[in-house]
């Protein structure tokens, strides 16, 4: 069976940078460490005036299809997954490809488009309709384009302020790809929660510590349905475990979990068991509570073996670092987590070739989903052609005050006029409203 | 290959009924035709104060489940399809599946749960996402259910008051299908269009006119697409032609527009020929202006032969039926036409085993798909458990003041706090807001 994963990536920053340790921590009377050390994070990126998440999507895609020769008429879909839409019923793949007919010859017109939204998860359940529809035979030889593409704004002086960011992350869906090829199996752990919701709102209603706890509860159950699926677990045999990331300290939870879990009856708790112990059996303990102590007491010490560090320092600690940089691109988080850690074997000259990826990928109200990847011929170059650090370096560095007006600006419900901290060159930008309502965008050469 | 497709169907709609010539004409001061014979409806259904797009498609899927015996650990998949949800993130399938978590032993914790808009077509980009899934692989066993659930409203006093609606269509999606099975063959027309947008509101913004030739333009790509992936369009090898129906007068139109199309050069032109002549050839015309015109005086003739209006009769009204009387669903609207063909055929003894229908789905923004389906064996007692002749007889008759009323209690803006107009009995239903502003239900023995 011929291969079908992912062909080409294009990550898309926000043009702004709100550093936290310099200019959000004074101002909010904390210390960067709050932030650097327990968020994990270093700066948030923010769209500048005339971006949004139609041009962060389009100027992705373009990228993309100029690197890899395409013309419209080799793209037989386009999803769009997002949680920051600004229309109830027009789906944002239309604009991105209004766009591109802007620079192209030809049109998407029997592409279908499409629009997926469920929170954070949404743009891997996109990849995975691409990946079913060329599967089904049905794609006539086009591939498909899927963008998650966010702009995770909360409303000022949440505590979810500081996780900020704003990006999309183009994605070609392709049989023989040059990134990675999917797996068919999946796992799946979903229930109707109430951890994070934005009902008829645009900034989120979040339940900071209830997020916390459904995430990892979800991606427990998703792991043991793939598992369940026949998919391999072994932590030792991936490459990279690239989690959704809402900010690197919740994957750094997680990965504690997520690694005794899989180690459990396996080598390495053997040989860890003269150090620490096996894992408690809930069979040796009287009650819920004694036995989720234990638990809990055995995951700590585990997390301070050599053997954990250096794990996590591996297959980890590679897939956070674009994070640490942007924030929480939502959507997007997941997949810049995947291109991180490949970006990091290359730039260590990792032979991993042939070595899989197992993604977790996780949207609150609330869904889990991990399926495996495998990194194939051809990934070097693709990682080598992303230009996301001179993108990452290139942000304008806001001011405080900055900040507060370019919140405004993509606060639905305010009213402001200012003008751009960058300018717009070889790039769709917005472009003013029409009569209907809708958002204008033109190419600016 | 296996035939996968729709195995079973419910329909729902709200239980409030707005009578168009007796209640909302006398109101507006127009005559009953206007709304009877112009746009081909009779009345619109409304959701009564406990009923939402989440209690219709969650009662929807109740039913569905019962009578196919399903339980929760047979779902792998719930698909949402709609234009009319009511938070940013969360995804109403949570909120269905949590609905539907109350009524049975299992739970839906392992299926794959989302949401996909894009005007009313979604619906139908859920059914491929489904057919997909199986033909991957991907499904170990277990079946989707895929819901379209609309509350289809206007602001007051907008020209679409109208043609409002609401009503959930849920379909479970299985291999060994028993109502009908899908083509791999899909052909699409899209462009990016401003002829109904919802910006940042909730009821549309609505260009009538536009929307109408949008609706057309898209609908005749996506045929001549569907033709070049090989599909057939002979509008004789056809049971009946589901379209999407925002009211019966639009299909009218595209029924007409489409029977010219899919006639041309073949036998059914030939026997009409001395009749109206034979359709204009754009080489036969000094100008586009003069060949259209051509157009749509041949076609004008063709709607008017004994030939077209036996095909009407026979293909497109027996579509129309349910949409008369409950006006547009939005998602659900192609899907009720599906419903609606079958039921005539039953109601008439027809024998359409094995025979075809050409679907053609359409959303504003816009895009339409056309793909053809094939009636299996089993389709009659499936299409004899719907109650959607006594569901619409028991719909509570509302006063326009009451109409009013329920307008409010529907419209996100507006507060108002009614009596509902009918009890709730052996269904899901709305029961107020959470801490967090999600929308909670119950169960109502």
């Amino acid at each position: 069976m011929t291969d079908v994963g992912i062909d080409g990536i294009e990550v898309r920053t926000g043009k702004l940078k709100l550093d936290l340790a310099e200019t959000f921590a004074p101002e909010k009377g904390e210390e960067p460490g709050k932030y650097t050390k327990g968020l994990g994070l270093f700066a948030s990126s923010l769209p500048d005036v005339y971006e949004d998440i139609v041009t962060m999507a389009a100027n992705a895609s373009h990228r993309l299809m100029e690197r890899k020769g395409l013309e419209p008429e080799d793209i037989g879909r386009i999803d769009v997954a997002t949680e920051s839409a600004f229309d109830n019923s027009k789906p944002v793949s239309t604009y991105v490809a209004g766009c591109l007919e802007q620079v192209y010859d030809g049109d998407f017109h029997h592409a279908n488009k499409g629009e997926r939204k469920f929170a954070c998860i949404s743009g891997t359940q996109a990849l995975d309709d691409a990946y079913n529809w060329i599967r089904a035979g049905r794609n006539r030889g086009r591939k498909a384009l899927v963008i998650a593409t966010d702009t995770a704004l909360y409303a000022r002086d949440d505590p979810g302020e500081a996780t900020q960011g704003a990006g999309a992350v183009a994605m070609l869906i392709d049989e023989d790809p040059d990134v990675v090829a999917f797996s068919t199996e999946q796992g799946y752990g979903s229930a109707d929660e109430t951890d994070f919701l934005k009902p008829n709102q645009q900034f989120p209603s979040v339940d900071g510590k209830r997020s916390v706890q459904v995430y990892l509860a979800r991606m427990r159950e998703a792991l043991e349905d793939f598992e369940a699926a026949g998919g391999d677990t072994h932590p030792d045999n991936f490459a990279f475990i690239p989690f959704h990331t809402p900010f690197p300290g919740m994957v750094r939870k997680a990965a504690g979990l997520g690694y005794r879990h899989c180690i459990r009856g396996t080598d390495v708790e053997e040989e860890l068991a003269g150090e620490i112990g096996r894992q408690p059996r809930r069979e040796a303990f009287d009650s819920e509570e004694e036995y989720f102590e234990a638990v809990k007491e055995y995951t700590d010490a585990l997390t301070e073996t050599d053997t954990y560090t250096e794990w996590y320092e591996q297959t980890i600690d590679p897939t956070l670092d674009i994070s640490r940089e942007v924030g929480n691109w939502y959507t997007g988080s997941v997949h810049i987590a995947r291109a991180s850690g490949l970006k990091r074997a290359l730039e260590e000259g990792r032979a991993v070739t042939g070595k899989k990826l197992l993604v977790g990928s996780y949207g609150s109200g609330a869904q889990a989903e991990i399926h495996a990847e495998t990194i194939v011929e051809g990934w070097e170059s693709e990682i080598e052609a992303l230009n996301i650090d001179e993108q990452i370096e290139a942000r304008y560095d806001l001011s405080f005050e900055e900040y507060e007006e370019i919140h405004d600006v993509h606060n639905h419900e305010a009213e402001t006029d200012i003008e751009p901290r960058t300018t717009p060159e070889g790039e769709f930008a917005f472009d003013g409203w029409g009569r209907m309502g809708e958002r204008k965008y033109t190419y600016v050469e």
